[in-house]
Formats: C-alpha cells, sequence, structure tokens
C-alpha cells in the first residue's frame, strides 16, 4: 500500500488521516512538534521543520507522494524535493499561485479570470495612485504567508496605512492592494484534479467569514442561481487545469452584483469543505488522497439537501470536552469534530456539522452547539 | 481530553480510530504485534499480550475507559482490572456472555428470551441424547474461542462427531449442543448502552454469511415486518440492560417461520455494523466511544433508504491495491475500506459500502467491487 507524506502537522493532516485510515493508505505527517494536532492522531510521524530541506528530504525519503497541509514550504525547497524525483502533489509551479497572492492576481488577470483590481505596494505612494482608480478603502494585503486574515488590512486613507507599509518594505515583505469589492456574500468552489487530469467539483457554498476567519459554510450556497453555480464550478476547474494543480483546489469568491470575482485560492483540504465528511459521498480528505495517488475521484454527490458546518472557536474556558455532554444530549444529530489542539481564545479547535432539508433549523443548531462548546451555558 | 484504552489491534479498533479522532478522543490500543491493522492507524500503540494481567495492568494505567476489539481476554483478568480500579466497558460480567457461549445460553433462556434449543456436551452420549430430542442435524459448538464459524460443525451422527468430542474433551475444551435451527435468513440487532443506562437501537438489518464468515449486510433487512423489526430491537436493548452491558452490543439472530431466535451476542463494533459508518448519522464505532465515556448517545437515522456493505476477502493475489483502480474508476460512488492487513486467501481485508434507494443495484455494485477486488477480472 501507498505512503503518502504531507507536510505539515495540523487539523487538515489529521482530517486527512482519517481518510487514509479507510483507504489503507498509510499517513506520514512531518510535523514540527509531537503535539500538533495530527501528531496526535497518526502512526507514522517525523518530527522536522517544513523550512529546511534536509529535513524535507529525509521525510519525502520513501513517500509515493508528498503533499501539503499548509502553503508555507519554500517554493525552491519543492523545486528542490521535485529535482529528486519525488511527486510533490501540487508541484511547486501550481502551488506558487496560492503561496503568493502577487502573482496569483498576475496569472489570472492575464488569463481572463473575473478578478478585483490589484496592484503592487512598493511605498505609499503606490497606494495613494492605486486608490484613485477604486476610490477607498483599499485592501492591502501581504504577498506571502498570510492566511485567516493575518496579513490583510483594510485602509482608508495612505495616513492609516504608512506605518503598514513602510514597516513590511523595511522587512522585506511584498505588498498588493486590491480593491475593496462590495460583495453580497462569499462563495467557495472546491474542486479536485489528478495527474490523469480528471477533475471532480463540489457543489458551491456559502461562506461566512468573521474577523478574516471562516465562521460558518452553507452547503449548496441557498438561493444561488444554477447557472452561476456552474460556472463558478467550470472556472475553478478551469484553474486547476490551467495551473496544472494535482489535488484539491478551493477557490474563494465574492458573489456582487455584477458577477463572480475570485478571492483567493487554496490547494489543500479548505475549512469550506469540512462539510463534505459527513455532506457528500466522498470527503475533500479522501478526495485529495485519490487525487495525490492519481487514483480515479469520488462521487461529491451530497447526502442531504443541506449542510451547515460551523467552526468552534477557542473560548475563555478550555474545558471543552465537559461541554460534550450538553451538546450530545441536546442534539443527537450533530456531529462534533474537535482536533486535539491546545484551547486559545479564538483559535480554531474543532467544528460541528449537520445535515437535513429544513435549512433555519440546521443553522440554528450548528450555531448553538459551537457556541456551546466556545462558551458553554450564556 | 479523554483516553480510550482498546485492547486488540484488528480492524476494529482500527476503525475506532478514525472515530476516536473526529471525537478529539486518544485511542490507546494494546495490539501483539506493530503490524497489526490498528497498530498502523493509531499514534498510541503498546506492545502487549492480552493473555498477561502485567502487559494489561501496565496498558490500563492512565486510560479513562477500557473496551475491547474482541474477546479474548480472560474474564479473570478482567475482574482483576476492575478491582485495580480500571473502568472496563463492557465489565467482566456482562463480557462473560459474549465469551462463554454456554452461559449465555443458560442466562438467555433463564431470562425467556426465544433461543435454540441447547444442552452441554460432555461425552458422545450427551449429543445422542440432545438429538433425540431436536432430530439431526445438530449444531456444535465450543463454548469458548470460537469466531467467524471456528469452533462451530455442524454434525449428521454422533459417528461423525465423535473425534472432534473426544478430542476437545482431552483438551478441556467445554462443548455445547444446539439445534439446527431452518432459518429463513439471518438478522441482527446492534444497540448500544452507556453507563448512565441510556439506550441506542439501529435498524435492524439482513446478513449474509458464508462458511461462516459474514459476507453481506443490508441495511435495513428487507421486507421485515415492522413489528418484528420493533420486536427485535426491543429484544436487544431489554438483553444489554439485563446483561448490564456497556457499549455496543449485536445480536446475531435467526428468522424463523414461527418468529426470532437469539444465534449469538458480540460487545463491541461488529462486522454488521460497518454498514453505518456512511449509512448512520452516527457510526458504530464513534457510538461505541460515547458510550464507553458516557457521552449522550448518537442518533442512528439512516441517511439512505438502503446500505449495502459487502465484505472483502483475501484472494490468490494479494495486489489488492493495484485493483483500486478498476473499482474506483467503474463506479465513482463505492466506498473503499482496506484494514491494512496482510492479505490471505480467505482474511476478511476489508469491505466496500453502498448507499442508494434501489437495492437491487447497490447489491450488485457491492458484489462488483467486492469480487474484484478480491480476485481482479473473472
Amino acid at each position: 500500500m501507498p505512503v503518502v507524506g504531507m507536510i505539515g502537522g495540523g487539523q487538515l493532516a489529521r482530517m486527512t488521516q482519517q481518510a487514509a485510515i479507510g483507504l489503507g493508505v498509510t499517513l506520514r505527517v512531518l510535523s514540527d512538534s509531537a503535539h500538533a494536532s495530527a501528531a496526535r492522531a497518526c502512526a507514522d510521524v517525523r518530527i522536522g521543520d517544513h523550512g529546511s530541506l534536509d529535513d524535507l528530504s529525509a521525510f519525502a525519503k520513501g513517500c509515493d507522494a508528498v503533499t501539503f497541509d499548509h502553503e508555507h514550504v519554500p517554493s525552491d525547497h519543492i523545486r528542490a524535493l521535485e529535482a529528486g524525483g519525488i511527486a510533490c502533489r501540487p508541484g511547486a509551479d501550481a502551488l506558487l499561485h496560492a503561496q503568493n497572492k502577487l502573482i496569483m492576481r498576475e496569472r489570472l488577470s492575464a488569463a481572463g479570470v473575473p478578478s478585483p483590481r490589484f496592484s503592487p505596494v512598493r511605498e505609499p505612494a503606490d497606494l495613494a495612485a492605486f486608490a484613485e482608480r477604486t476610490g477607498w478603502p483599499v485592501v492591502l494585503k501581504a504577498a506571502l504567508g498570510g492566511y485567516d486574515g493575518k496579513g490583510v488590512w483594510v485602509f482608508h486613507s495612505v495616513d492609516e496605512a504608512r506605518d503598514v507599509i513602510d514597516g513590511a518594505v523595511a522587512r522585506g515583505v511584498e505588498l498588493l492592494a486590491e480593491e475593496h469589492v462590495p460583495f453580497r456574500r462569499e462563495l467557495a468552489a472546491l474542486v479536485a484534479r489528478s495527474p490523469y487530469g480528471q477533475g471532480a467539483a463540489y457543489p458551491i457554498v456559502e461562506t461566512v467569514q468573521r474577523d478574516g476567519i471562516c465562521h460558518e459554510v452553507i452547503a449548496p450556497a441557498p438561493g444561488l442561481d444554477e447557472e452561476v453555480a456552474a460556472r463558478a464550478q467550470g472556472l475553478a476547474l478551469d484553474i486547476a487545469e490551467r495551473l496544472g494543480v494535482v489535488g484539491l483546489l478551493a477557490v474563494e469568491m465574492f458573489e456582487t452584483d455584477s458577477g463572480i470575482l475570485v478571492n483567493e485560492l487554496a490547494m489543500r483540504p479548505h475549512n469550506s469543505g469540512h462539510w463534505t465528511i459527513e455532506g457528500s459521498r466522498t470527503s475533500q480528505f479522501e478526495q485529495h488522497l485519490r487525487a495525490v495517488l492519481d487514483l480515479p475521484l469520488g462521487s461529491t454527490t451530497p447526502t442531504a439537501p443541506y449542510t451547515v458546518m460551523a467552526n468552534v472557536l477557542g473560548g475563555a474556558d478550555p474545558a471543552v470536552y465537559d461541554r460534550y455532554i450538553h451538546v450530545m444530549a441536546h442534539d443527537p444529530g450533530v456531529k462534533v469534530h474537535f482536533y486535539g489542539k491546545e484551547v486559545r481564545p479564538g483559535r480554531k479547535i474543532g467544528h460541528v456539522t449537520v445535515l437535513g432539508d429544513d435549512l433555519d433549523d440546521l443553522l440554528a443548531r450548528a450555531r448553538h452547539a459551537a457556541d456551546y462548546l466556545r462558551e458553554g451555558p450564556r
């Protein structure tokens, strides 16, 4: 049976391990700590630094394919692994577009993919010039390394932005400005692509963000026009093909009055796809493994009319397990997922999923469970 | 977060690990080998002998509860653990009825549970006397240690049975005779019971055995009279309550012209419940953990009108993984489960599950996938 190496020991690797167990595949995890989320759940854990080529090379030896739980492995290291004959999936050339937002914007714009206007920012004057075209506010982003709202700012004037720009330039951080899109809501497309070239698309979902963190996902996005949904799926499949993605591609999108715009890309299991564990015939985690191993992809048929996923964040009281009793007794149909991470306020520590046909009921149940797991009784 | 210790490193522990990861619970496994099915899937594996009280005691230390992947731990050892304050779930007094078929028969008959006639057999004359009451053929069973058809014989005369009886008596093996029940089909009830006393029942399923090994499971049992189904569920809940079972109880039953008879008991996740991984809101593995941890039990609502599970046995060619491509390309909706065990002819190495509303279609698909994984193209 094959060995898939996943670089990163977070909850995405942890949930991939559940799928790997089912398929009989060995998931080997490179983790910076034996106490990381996935390290607590896997039999084959190697402790090492994803920034060290030596650690990466030692880890990859004997893996049939190497894939990623996050975007933080330097491109040059992935290229070096590939040069050494390691099947990195996705490869460095594809992954670069999920690592560097400026390169992604340039590539997708050149390909005619509908995107917000953007511009590189090297000094405050660049931001001023950009805002003259788009108006304020303007979104400023670090090209590399941001996630969950980190490395993203919204500014209403150059004066507001000056310290951030000067600080970033001083540290050599590449910046880009993007127009602030007045969106109706956020959507996400999730597709998989195998080396053979097979593609599979999940239904388009609605995502609700708070403070830059994914808060809630509704699958499928309620009331979404069928043609728009098909176009969004097609767009994601097209991006996956064009960039040579292998594995999952998540495309975060804005739904606006004039259509859909691409916000961000991720090439790994994604928070917007956690609903698929119960809500789809094939979970995103199994799908990622199948794609990475060049196996035929699984059915993305939903298992219920609606699935709602709500993230559980850490609250003031870390005794989450003590709150299982209420949540499970209150609602025997709610699925509780806990990532085995140390509880810190605001940190993603788990999620809950409910399925059914009454969306309002599902939203109320998911929110109750997630809120209670975070805070206990109000 | 709690630690559940599971004694035995087989596929039941392996699939329990998938559920434990979801709940954020640590599953610690006692395995006789680092290459056993569950040992390949768990982070916390202790190598030891389930027949050694020293190994069991060392293993149980620090576990919030201890449970079982098989019935082979000696009763006295479980009692010793309990005396030392370890929460064994199920406890020795309950588990004894899944370990010793004679004690089980005596207890259930005394309680008026409908069962086949039976009698202890200490010499060939006992079998002859029993057959005079029931007629031939007669089923002979070893009271202890049988599974998957091992330790079970069907005899048509005393002469046929003499060698087996004499051999067993010489080795000190306790035997019992049971009437050979002319059943219409085999059914199984699966229930869970928590220390708090909560019970939960899954739909009654039909099981198809071949050579004493579970071959196929259909959930729910097609065409089963609703009243009979409710009575079978009630019977299993009643047995769980009466015997003080904590965790899962599987009750294998015969459906006969005159009603239902209890065949065997198991107090752990059971082959007849593998369909619940995809086919029920709460899998039997999660349910077992919830019961063992005294958490409220999960919903047993089915996720589809029918679920069919077919076991995959080892065939002549061990290269099972090479056959994934055909099976997955042929049917993107089939779920393949592989246990990470060495392939040997006739050994249970995995299972497949399909869900939907057209039972004939599901049966054809499950059989094709299971046959192909075993043998490849015919």
